[in-house]
């Protein structure tokens, strides 16, 4: 990875970085999928605009599964623009994705590859989801499909949990400090849940990087699936063998290649 | 499970149960498997009674991978009866498993399945081996494969790592009290290695159940995969559909089927 040319890596939009703030310090940025699930993504970055997760908290830590956060109140006001009941935007037409296919089998889709830099999957009625891999964020809801606007949001904090794939919107991924969401206490009540008056920890603020002064600005960047470099990394992460693996994989899930990211390098 | 007749369930051995006290309080309990990898196990049970682990530690968390434990000194005495570097017992025959296999495909391995309650690959040279999946507790080793002779333990803390399995010995999974290694702070050091001189927790003791007096003793079941209820729980894995997922997954990869383990209830 550090021998990979400038031109293997894209600059993350600094709009599609989520900086989340906790208090007592500590930061996790989420970076958004506008190409996939953009009506919530819409709405996410109105709600940061708006300051809507001044007062929010961590208050849901499962383990093996997700620790989740927001305001934990479904009658909190919505700011202006915030699309109330958005589009079950769980899937999108294959259609447009230049997606690098996998020469292994997946135990759930057609088809997994990477396309814009995210693990992707694909059906056979021509319509692709992102896939719940560790540190995918997405939007919880209630039963009905329509029922999470983004103010909620969760990350996979175990193994991934691809039945989840097709039933709920992903709008992100953790790409720097999961370790404030996957090391905290786990809840005690059902599902992971906090019980009623504690939380796991409170949110000092979030905001898209392209609301901080440039100064405190994080930028990063992804490594393209379209480079030579990436090709290589999936080479490698199949068929690893050297000093300590004896026996090479001779295969790869699409969780098990996540896709390289890196703080963009002082020019 | 809760359906699940009686007769769908086994009492896991109490020389199988190794136990796990931390300084502070708190406990971790391993369900180890003999059938796998039967000297590295011999060797755990030798430690365990020989109070090897009184003054261990858990000294490694790397988030989406393990944390680690034991004496973190490889010039450290050896009780009488450990094999000190035994064989690599990462694969066995597949022979003498009666697997129940997936209908699903696997990324790495020709089929998977499960046997006497495990989860397991089976690779088309005719050998079987235990999969990493979340909790699986396996034996840290230096880079020569007989180096690992079961006194420095790890468990899978993050998205199954499955490129490990066949090159290393799996002896067991954890069965209660995962929380405990995988809400620890992450090590900051290179593989999330605490700092020299700190650790994430200290071990009180370890000892197999079998040595723990009677009215002490933890007892567990497993559900055996040759019961009608293990079957039915495999396909609600893979086909779920309910108020919530409003589209079945039609797939499962061995990792999101662990082996669903209960106290054993009172008489």
């Amino acid at each position: 990875m550090a021998k990979a040319p400038a031109s293997a890596w894209r600059t993350i939009p600094a709009e599609d970085l989520l900086v989340i703030d906790y208090e007592g310090g500590g930061r996790t940025i989420v970076q958004l999928a506008p190409a996939f699930a953009p009506v919530h993504v819409a709405n996410i970055r109105a709600l940061a605009g708006a300051g809507y997760w001044k007062n929010a908290s961590v208050y849901r830590v499962q383990d093996n599964y997700v620790a989740q956060w927001g305001t934990n109140d479904d009658k909190a006001a919505l700011p202006a623009g915030v699309v109330k009941r958005p589009p079950a935007e769980y899937t999108r037409p294959a259609r447009g994705l230049a997606i690098r296919p996998f020469a292994y089998a997946d135990s759930y889709a057609w088809k997994v590859g990477h396309a814009q830099g995210w693990p992707v999957a694909l059906y056979r009625d021509g319509t692709a989801s992102l896939t719940h891999c560790y540190g995918i964020v997405g939007v919880g809801r209630d039963l009905a499909p329509d029922t999470g606007m983004g103010g909620e949001l969760y990350a996979v904090i175990g193994h991934a949990p691809r039945p989840l794939d097709r039933n709920i919107a992903i709008v992100g991924r953790v790409i720097e400090g999961i370790e404030n969401l996957s090391a905290l206490p786990r809840g005690t009540e059902t599902l992971g849940f906090y019980k009623e008056g504690t939380v796991a920890k409170r949110i000092a603020g979030v905001a898209l990087a392209s609301a901080l002064p440039p100064s405190e600005r994080p930028s990063f960047q992804y490594m393209t699936e379209t480079s030579p470099s990436f090709a290589s990394y999936i080479q490698v992460r199949a068929n690893r063998k050297d000093d300590f693996y004896q026996v090479p994989a001779g295969g790869l899930d699409i969780c098990n290649a996540p896709v390289p990211v890196r703080r963009t390098p002082a020019p």
